[in-house]
């Protein structure tokens, strides 16, 4: 494999995740050409050399359209805010760029068909930073499912909450804003979202409730704003081949700091797990004597692979960031004609096209079907 | 207070419960008149005057009849199955009785309001076995919610999961008949619908979504029978005050022997319970440092009233069958004219309504409103 | 079997439990004759009656000597403070009475001996409320072990951890005098030896450490006085066979309401336990793919004998009462020469053997063998 | 600060360890100077290239005394089998370099020592790889109890037990082996003994009991060799200011994967943690209404420092390599002259000497006082 040039645009949460990624990938796979860091955006000239002296970059600019141009780039990664997404991601593939744009694609769908029309023609490899697929428990719970051990699925839920709107005193910012999307289905439930895809394939048809847990919020400079969106949202589902589902979105769930509970019921067993502790599972199988069968907590270890790229005991425990190395692994896969396990921008319009339907049908109080 | 003269009609899984609720809740509660175990009425002669040995009643009988005729009978319990309820139900309020009679009313609507006349009529007390909103660790819940603990509520979710559909083998037997009912919305939805109900008060709008995990099943004597009703059931719903509810009902999955898992969110912070751990909640507090904020498991206590009364200590633990006897000691008050924590017919009326119209919903494909 | 004639000395804590106990028995086991509750002693005329009133029984007194003597009683509960164990004890036994004693046996191990040999002498059944070990998850774990589940066993930890005397500003009371004993040693390691001996059989050889968290307490009327016993032991241990084990016991282990945690490690896997969520264990077994072995929590089921008696469903919880309820009909079943599981005064004064030693291991700084 | 040049002598579990730190301490933290990562030894030429090439380093060497002769190494990472950490280490002090060595410090207290002199004679900094000081939950863990939060400790438990030595078919190889050490206690228990370090000083006196799970096992050859240390050690300590503690560590426990269960009680609250969660702990304090008092589990949050280096959002989840990233950053400051917090070759000597202690306590059967 030959050694990626990588850009980066944006250096917040998602791009300091990105770089920690590129830095690492090489030293816990062992198996591609370490990625020279070649160039990095910023808002600023200023911060943009502060970001690529600390994140190992060796060049700076404040202007997003030289490291696309630049020639010694090869891939990009794009973590911007999310209006952003589409001219950045479009421009980079459309200079014979790879793109790793963050989740979701862009805030409208219109939008998001263009990106992946930009991959298209491209050839490029355009995939989005799903990163939550790429935990080794999660992939070994697809694993298990495809092996059958829990046998037919019939039902699953799914609730990923947070708690950085639950405070109704906070002020009214960007997030409340109609322009910012929907609210806990845009901003949030895309997640949920890639693992019903990952697991089971696309969602066919939604009924969607949503509500504001706060009508207004203060504004800094005194008085008061209504609030826009919605920062809850429950979904009923049947995904392919009739299996129900239940999604519940709340970004105001005091005491959820990074909750994504999932539960799978089978027709010979079941299945949990909670990304806030992210390195175990749960699986309860109907087999042996009724004595002693029970949900069995399971920790992450290297036979959950690729774990043991990181470290080799059990139970020792990933983090966040790691997923994102794996993600970053994939990604080089990808790009060299490897069979990858990522969201591309294929799958990813899907889950925006799932989303679209989901807020349709609260406004129109009804299910809608999602062509496939 | 007057001894009351107990009759119990049916002595199977609940009509054991109620004897020894019957037979506990003078040592328990110390301030009641002890209850006179007087007649037992149970399918045939043999069997009832075993079961009156065993559970301690003077008098036996194979007619019903007989037991609700008998002057010495204050108050019937009414553990048969739910088609029996009506007919019994009726007969005793008539002949003057006060009536326990087990969840839900009747498998039908017109029933359930026949049962609810006749105790507005008799002027005598009726009230129906929702057991689980007396457990002291659910009480206090409802306390804390009254206090503002954790602010306004906004959105309330609960799971109500046990197994013993889960099997697609096990043969076909009158749970999966039409005739039945809905499945898992009345067989099972009812309990968490009373919490919602004692929490909350009434549901206001629902939509459902049920599937059939099993669409047949084999049987005893050969071949395969189609599955009438279904064993799963999500539904969407607004609570009192445009709360944002889910419900989730599922009698297949596996690996859930009694769980009641409710979640419930409020502008300051959470609550979350499990019945399969009766004896302890947890509390989130938006409150303090944000360092030291979580949630606390909360073990049930003497302080947690009417715990004191079973056990001086804390964490000790009570058990299901407990919370019958504090039920029983509801009933007692509400005869003797106290207000009682108890599901009257009235509100046991209003939530047969709700499990109607969460079935009109899933076959209609629409919200249904519910009438008040 | 013939009805016994139940005499009941003491109605606090433990006598309430007795009583709950006494009155239940027969419903939820129907295989024994209904106790007759026929006298109950305590401290004064007033409350006597009041607790007979309320318990059930059909004389009272204040005299429990007048209880002893009373032909009608066949066996005699002594609920009362430790110290009026023995004179009781003895007397009942001395009366041709069959005794159920609350643990520990006495404060010395003389007492304890003296009691012993008057149930020797007497031919009748003595034993002692050891409820813990009637638990049927606590029965399950035994049956497994017995079948080696876990394989051979070489290493156990058990810890009992209480908060009742954690404050260090609750006043002076009478546990802490020396008279009370050593503290958490016989006031509570007693329970876990229990478990340990139900399980594995006797201690052999104990050293122990001791601390007083607080020297001093206030006194209600004002200054301080010096705390005689340690609130807190730690005991390393051989058990029979060489199994290593750690017992250790604080009652002053603030937020542990009634914590008994058993760890028990064996060559083929692991069992774990804690009486705070009674209703489960868990279970490891190094069996099948590595990949899904794990701890699996497996909730009490009326496979678990006799989980069964109480209720038919699975999950749904037993209580700290119903511990005394099984306890009760052991207690029958060994008066009618049925083969029991209790812990009969022969046990029991190995039990204080065994506390004596440990508190001797303290206080020597040694390890010290107790010989069989 | 200057760029460090890194050398890094051994490339298995803890090297690729150091190798991902290095890598990555820069990006996570910003305010140091980016590592030059110069120079790599591995036993063979081959296997050295390839490790330098997988984790960045610029020159590779089987000759690890090459890499201590090499002027552009500052600071060299000492990851081999414990044996050689001492001619390693003192060899890179000897050559001016500072030195990061993993744990425990040597096989012999004699080398250790050796290893402390020449730390001190030559001025440059030595500590040891005791990550899981490093976590920031274990460091709020430190700051509360200095703050007082759970007032006075008095009591302290902890518990290292992983399963890699569990299975008895499992053949003999060297960690079985007299030559190795005593098994558990510094295997394992040197872990454990880090954190009551950092957390309460230094330990003053102890008593172990140790036991051989398994007395032989067998050989890959065939037959069956004794095994000569012991798997399982068990301790009981007096801390710094007469605070008990037990210390049980068990290399043979079945289901264990990486725990590290800590129990700390103190005269206000109580605090636990498990390494098995590394991301959380609870904390329960006494304080408030009684009725709402428990155990509060808190989620690893960017308020808990540095985790906001690594992650801005709580509950996400840092992994066991990250708290070798944060180990990093102490080692670079602590170069640089800045207060650390690190286990230095000082504070790791006392471990050592605790850790032989507690041995001689064994094979005398006796307490032991640890000199200061």
């Amino acid at each position: 494999m030959k050694s990626l040039g990588v850009g980066l645009i944006g250096t917040g949460y998602m791009g300091k995740c990105h770089a920690l990624a590129w830095n690492a990938v090489k030293t816990v796979f062992g198996d591609v050409a370490r990625p020279r860091l070649v160039h990095l955006a910023e808002a600023n000239e200023e911060l943009a050399t502060l970001r690529a002296s600390e994140f190992g970059f060796e060049k700076a600019t404040a202007d997003w359209r030289a490291l696309i141009a630049d020639p010694e780039v090869d891939v990009v990664s794009v973590t911007t805010p999310n209006q952003f997404h589409p001219e950045m991601a479009i421009a980079a593939l459309q200079a014979g760029k790879h793109v790793w744009c963050e989740k979701p694609m862009a805030p409208s769908y219109g939008d998001a068909e263009r990106m992946l029309d930009a991959a298209s023609i491209s050839g490029r490899v355009g995939i989005l930073g799903y990163n939550y697929i790429q935990n080794p428990v999660m992939r070994h719970i697809k694993t298990l499912i495809g092996e059958g051990a829990i046998g037919e699925i019939n039902h699953v839920r799914v609730e990923m909450d947070e708690d950085f709107m639950a405070d109704p005193d906070a002020f009214f910012y960007w997030k409340s804003e109609l322009a910012a999307g929907y609210g806990a289905l845009d901003d949030f439930a895309v997640h949920p979202l890639s693992l019903l895809w990952f697991l089971f394939g696309h969602v066919e048809a939604v009924i969607t409730d949503m509500v504001k847990p706060y009508a207004e919020r203060p504004l800094q400079q005194g008085g008061r704003r209504e609030v826009e969106n919605h920062d809850l949202a429950s979904v009923l589902m049947r995904l392919h081949g009739g299996i129900s589902a239940v999604l519940m979105a709340n970004r105001s769930a005091w005491g959820r700091k990074g909750r994504i509970a999932l539960q799978i019921f089978g027709s010979k067993g079941a299945i949990s797990y909670d990304q806030e502790r992210m390195n175990e599972f749960e699986l309860y199988q109907a087999e042996g004597r009724g004595t002693e069968q029970g949900f069995r907590k399971i920790l992450a270890a290297p036979a959950h692979r690729p774990y043991g790229r990181f470290i080799p005991a059990p139970g020792h425990g990933l983090g966040f960031n790691d997923l994102k190395i794996i993600e970053c692994r994939e990604l080089i896969g990808a790009i060299a004609g490897e069979a990858a396990s990522v969201v591309t921008f294929v799958d990813g319009l899907r889950i925006e096209k799932t989303v679209h339907a989901m807020a349709q049908s609260f406004h129109e109080r009804r299910w809608v079907e999602i062509a496939s």
